[in-house]
């Protein structure tokens, strides 16, 4: 799709010149052209474009360069662009970057964030999540999305998939109301029971084809029961050309189950790439020769696997072997959306459980892992995860001159061992500002926060009607 | 020192009246007397005491209470107190801790945060830390500490032990003067060469000792080739009744220099709780027997350790055996200050390895560890890390009604597992504000900053003679 080459990045560098875009989405590459629909990011001291064939390192870093975008899409990346018709943003001192790519997370679980912390993932789905799930309301799953789409811009995702069980489609709809009205690109994984597969291809019909920020993958389960729906799911995700989603050896107690082979016998592990496993701490051997010949890819969850007892992947064996790992937030499980820390955790787990600071991922892996890595995942690495022409205008833009952050010495290290959400100073989706200035916009914070804290109240009170609200 | 009973606490609580100090330092217990100097937080939603004595749970919370404070020092918890001369802050809605006490930090490693990120302890004691620590001019080390004592206030430490090496006097003099201008509680962890025994003591006397806020501990090192100095520093910790803080084990290899061995000749494993160990990640079962006997502290940093590969401490094996344990940030090696994602590694990191979520510490005991767990590691339990009259008045508020920590549902967990800096609403240290409505108080941030920034590419530049100002 993209057809930029070298030759005309360094054309534009060296002659200040715009480069078009070339997208097929035919995006306007008109640069003259009149409209207030332009933004010049201005000499911004670093660029992470996350394509080596841009710059230079293993993420194509630019110093000192611009970046226009027209609408929803990056126009161009170089040295003195002009677009006298752009709004313009001055970026002197700050790091430009793809936006977050959250490959595995579960909105509503906001609305219980902090609950059964002393259980482990399966006590604590248990325990918490499902009474929880069951006793949500629309009300309440709009509530509790909302609350985390805004935690989610505010530490620089631009992407999420949410996995959305099989709830009931009253809910599901809440809840991408509630995904559409935060401006955030999403994937919407769900399902329904058996008989529902075709209010499911409804389903997909009518609320997420026609909105281009959405995706669609399909919910399934790997325990033993759970094998005859994800084979319907597996079959419905050829036709509608969706990726199936599941939850893989989370807990090491699910090896029980032989979900691999629930997988295989499914005929999930012919979905090549268009299966995504969650977690996929407890593999064997054979497990991870299995899943790399079939193509799967995977999804990461540091922070959540650490707070739920669950385990260590062993994500350099899933490298050696080319298994593609994105990294997620994993929602309520991990209670915070902080994409600095669940990218150091990524790298410190390895590294403390191995010894070694070489260990894989390093700095840049995991920098591409949250990025342009997890849109590979997703297969979407055309439209998103790097900074190019022609590429959607998902950019976020840090502010290292802080004081958690400075001073500058080897920056790209510092956006994974000092990055804070606060860090993250302007975030575009679609080409959209979502963030600005460190503040989220458009949108009613305390609004917002009242409402997720009516629905947390609610729901224990319903849970333990003796419970007086708002109290522990 | 506390003499306060449960009993007096519920008088307070069930009449309004207020409850008097009746700490040694003999502060003001004259409630009604004028001045500007008292404070009234008020209707705090919930205050973690950290003393079970005067709440509920193994925390002592208390929901809907006030404090008052006047001067340096806690008068009052309880509910309807009246102070009529105080200045009130409204609490409601917001939760009250004790500052968190961070028990291992290195304040002027913040110049070259990022720094050797992909070596492991050693490599990056080798190849940053050493060059960079001597080509620290006073500048410079004023520079880096003023930068980190401002990052520390920002994530809620009022107490930090800063090992300072063993720094030319000089140095040692600018490091302390940004400390003290921090307003923080301090304690300086220094040494000097054989031949300055005496320089030692009059350093401590001119330096430390005027200052209420500081205290002084002697460093020294647990290699072989450290013993005749480290016994020298033993004696002299005897003399001048303070501890000695060592590193121990923090690399495997660290193994081969027989480091409890050498504690043991040289006399340190006598000084019982005055011997502070950071870090102790490769201990056998025989070390921590040992140490356990010896009554020796321990100071674990957790991110850090991630960070440098340095492995994963044997917390629940050091809790089982008795051994007090407090957590520390641990400076550049760890990058940034945040405690929450300190706490909440400490945690993860022992669920992560044994599979088993009530793996101590559990979340009330990594908050007390992170406050009167860190008094107690360094001998100040009776001053700090906790909420009850009589204490110095280290006080931080939360603000728990935020995107990233909201709705209310089981606040203890949220502070560990959502917690970030920005959070932090207020810290008082020693009664003193330094952060107010989120912010920074009485301090040019930006200068502060542009200073850090300027030492960083001076040394740089000393280091690297080629090197273009600002350039990664």
């Amino acid at each position: 799709m993209r057809t930029i080459s070298m030759h005309w990045v360094w054309i534009a560098l060296l002659t200040g010149f715009l480069l078009s875009a070339t997208a097929s989405n035919g995006s306007s590459s008109e640069l003259a052209s009149d409209g207030p629909t332009k933004t010049l990011i201005q000499r911004a001291s670093l660029i992470i474009t996350m394509d080596p064939a841009l710059g230079t390192g293993p993420l194509g870093s630019l110093a000192d360069v611009d970046l226009l975008m027209e609408k929803d899409t990056i126009l161009a990346i170089g040295k003195g662009l002009i677009a006298p018709d752009a709004t313009v943003l001055n970026a002197n001192g700050k790091i430009l970057l793809p936006g977050f790519v959250d490959v595995h997370n579960h909105l509503y679980q906001s609305v219980f964030r902090g609950g059964c912390a002393h259980d482990d993932v399966l006590g604590w789905l248990q325990k918490c999540n499902l009474p929880i799930r069951l006793a949500l309301n629309e009300t309440d799953i709009y509530a509790a999305v909302r609350l985390s789409t805004l935690d989610l811009i505010t530490t620089g995702v631009t992407t999420v998939v949410d996995w959305a069980h099989m709830f009931p489609q009253n809910l599901a709809k809440a809840n991408i109301r509630a995904l559409e009205e935060s401006g955030l690109r999403f994937v919407f994984a769900y399902s329904q029971p058996k008989e529902g597969l075709d209010t499911l291809r409804a389903f997909k019909a009518e609320l997420i084809d026609p909105n281009p920020l959405a995706g669609f993958q399909l919910t399934g389960g790997t325990r033993k029961k759970s094998a005859e729906h994800l084979a319907d799911m597996v079959n419905l995700a050829h036709q509608l050309h969706v990726k199936v989603n599941v939850h893989l050896l989370e807990h090491i107690d699910q090896r029980q189950e032989d979900p691999v082979g629930v997988l295989a016998r499914s005929g999930a592990l012919a979905l090549g790439p268009n299966l995504l496993l969650n977690h996929a701490i407890h593999l064997t051997d054979e497990d991870i020769t299995l899943l790399a010949k079939s193509g799967a890819h995977i999804a990461h969850a540091p922070l959540s696997n650490m707070r739920l007892a669950s385990g260590i992947i062993r994500l350099p064996e899933l490298h050696k072997h080319g298994i593609k790992v994105g990294l997620g937030l994993d929602g309520g499980t991990n209670d915070t959306s902080d994409v600095f820390a669940n990218m150091r955790t990524a790298v410190g787990l390895q590294r403390a459980t191995t010894l070694h600071a070489g260990t894989f991922p390093t700095v840049s892996e995991v920098l591409r892992m949250a990025t342009l890595g997890g849109a590979e995942v997703l297969g979407l690495e055309h439209q998103i995860g790097s900074l190019a022409p022609g590429k959607k205008a998902d950019v976020i833009i840090l502010d290292p001159s802080a004081i958690n952050f400075a001073p500058q010495w080897d920056w790209l290290s510092q956006i994974v061992f000092n990055g804070q959400p606060a860090n993250v100073e302007y975030v575009f989706v679609n080409g959209r500002l979502l963030k600005e200035k460190g503040r989220l916009i458009g949108v009613a914070e305390k609004d917002v926060i009242a409402a997720a804290e009516q629905a947390a109240d609610r729901i224990r009170r319903s849970l333990d009607p003796g419970r007086k609200p708002g109290k522990e």
